[in-house]
């Protein structure tokens, strides 16, 4: 299995190289689990599927309290078959992806209810796309259902799921849509996600 | 058949809202064929595939000019079996997205080949998800393939391939990518592309 995720991280500001190389030092916790590689378009995160969204939410927090615009632009990916077997990918514990869409979506209601608030306020949309999955809209309209539920829904948008809220539980009900919906523990998922802090522009 | 994008636009400058407002009249003449909304996460693009592409170079070649470091993010998609169907989106000729994908693969170089120059330089990454073809892999080999003869092509990223040259040519690229490949005309394909101008950081 593989997987990683490319992000980017945007501050809205004259000064974003100081603000990006402030709040990456939030990532030297995740270093001795994830491979971290950074270019002028992305930074790639390679590691398990479960270290991927704490790393991203660390790093967006950190950036956010500069108090200026920042978004976070991510295409997070598990079991492409187009990238290779890595050991370092293997999940510590079971990702929850397999058995009935009702069992997984209440697992995944409880992960986001004891997720620990920031004090960062942001907005989010994001599109999951279950790739190796034949019946791949019924698991799309379970992870709808899952959102309704998460306490963070905002409405739907074409395209995507719009969320708001704390980082805290926003960027756990990302990381469970990812994990526990799409395709079996060894299956192909990708999300396209976006989130926004302190935005100057009308909802 | 619904067909649109969710696109932002981020200058990395403390005037971004004077940057943002000032290159989004490059939309106003795709304002006769495509709907287009904004919130503060993205700007909705509806209408015909083939527009999509002109209009996201459009705006990201006005912002570009400002000199500043500027991002543009996408969430693109065409066929969409969640959205309603839209007269809107009817395409206004055949896209190219059926037969052999040998065929498809000359096709799209003639397109890229004839695609104006801008005098604008960017460095773009992008993913591609055939999201109901059975054989997605193909497909996306097959897309790779292409890539490789764009003569835009420089290098394959975990997750993405990456682009870099005038933005005629990059935007004409990605729009090929997301017409001729992945699915017949009515399937789902999506694109999650980055686009970026005037990185102060190294390759």
């Amino acid at each position: 299995m593989y997987s990683g995720a490319q992000i980017s991280l945007y501050p809205m500001a004259d000064d974003f190289v100081g603000i990006i190389l402030g709040s990456i030092r939030a990532l030297d916790r995740y270093r001795d689990t994830l491979r971290i590689e950074t270019d002028d378009l992305s930074t790639l995160l390679v590691g398990p599927p479960e270290q991927l969204f704490p790393a991203m939410r660390d790093l967006f927090v950190a950036a956010a309290r500069s108090g200026r615009h920042c978004v976070l632009s991510a295409c997070v990916s598990r079991g492409c078959p187009g990238e290779p077997d890595d050991p370092r990918c293997a999940p510590s514990t079971d990702i929850g992806a397999e058995g009935p869409l009702d069992v997984r979506i209440v697992a995944a209601q409880e992960v986001v209810n004891a997720a620990p608030a920031t004090g960062i306020t942001v907005a989010a949309q994001f599109s999951h796309y279950p790739l190796s999955h034949g019946q791949y809209m019924d698991e799309i309209y379970g992870v709808i259902d899952f959102l309704k539920s998460s306490g963070v829904f905002d409405r739907p948008k074409n395209f995507c799921t719009r969320l708001a809220g704390d980082a805290g539980p926003v960027f756990a009900t990302l990381e469970q849509a990812f994990l526990r919906f799409g395709a079996p523990p060894e299956g192909h998922v990708t999300l396209d996600v976006t989130v926004s802090a302190n935005s100057p522009s009308r909802r």
